[in-house]
């Protein structure tokens, strides 16, 4: 279910980009209950002046390191659960690249079950 | 007012873009009553690490044809009209390419009328 | 917390797309309250076919010069903030860029405040 729009500046090595794509799957696993196999996920990479962000919004020191992960999923997780998963999420990549936790930027867009399709057409979670 | 972000892996042919366009238009127009003129798309190619998918989720067999579309839209499509909307974009884009239908997963984000301006600074949809 | 999607016509000069991405920001800033810092956006080149726009719906006469804007951001604001919204960054991205106001496409995505980390793996917003 969840769709995942990974962001960040090009010029990463592409095995760094892989343990983001990795690292970011894994916490929504570990955290929100994520099947392991519902992995789906859109990398970008832009230049310098196409991914734009404010390096010290709310305290928070950013570099051109940043990744922005947008995440379409399913409604209804609880606040300690969408917490956990930020907290997951930017541990993670800190701890598989060494990326700072202040370059991780993430947003939820919550949608009903019925809103899916993952194949042949059909409404697989709906009731 | 459908926003349709289109993904798919890099080297299709032109042509072959061109007519996925065509059908996931013309399945919205076909099932959930979006206008003829209402289109707009965006579509963007990936390399193949760079658009992630699970070749099997939920016993769905997918391939590195895969097209990810995500379409924001109005709110209230009841379930109904929902499925026929995907079973409709599944069979137009076999129908019309060759694709198999494995190889179509939706994602609907649903906005209320109001959230749209199309030219002009003017919420043409808004009561 | 704005995360703003822009998307346009590959070609256009970096000092055009510079003043269309401090427009949109400032409009939000004018009209809708959003902090000045708080400032996050990706910003993306397509070739003309891969930016499918239709020319003329709702009678608004849309051309090539299109931007289409997609802000998540958090829900709450009515219905007259959404409109001076939409009618400020029209306004600015003529005013700054000769902009027709017809090609700008605006949409938005609402989400609850603890859908928002902006770094450190924290929900700033969440109660």
């Amino acid at each position: 279910m969840p769709l995942v729009r990974i962001s960040l500046q090009e010029g990463k090595p592409r095995t760094a980009i892989q343990k983001i794509s990795d690292a970011v799957h894994r916490a929504m696993v570990e955290t929100i209950s994520v099947p392991p196999l519902d992995r789906f996920q859109v990398i970008t990479e832009h230049s310098k002046d196409h991914l734009v962000y404010d390096p010290e919004y709310l305290n928070v020191k950013r570099t051109d390191d940043i990744v922005f992960i947008q995440i379409t999923l399913n409604q209804g997780r609880s606040l300690e659960l969408k917490k956990a998963l930020y907290a997951r999420i930017a541990e993670l990549l800190h701890q598989e690249i060494g990326l700072r936790k202040e370059d991780v930027l993430i947003n939820l867009v919550e949608v009903p079950k019925e809103n899916w399709s993952f194949g042949s057409g059909v409404a697989q979670y709906a009731p």
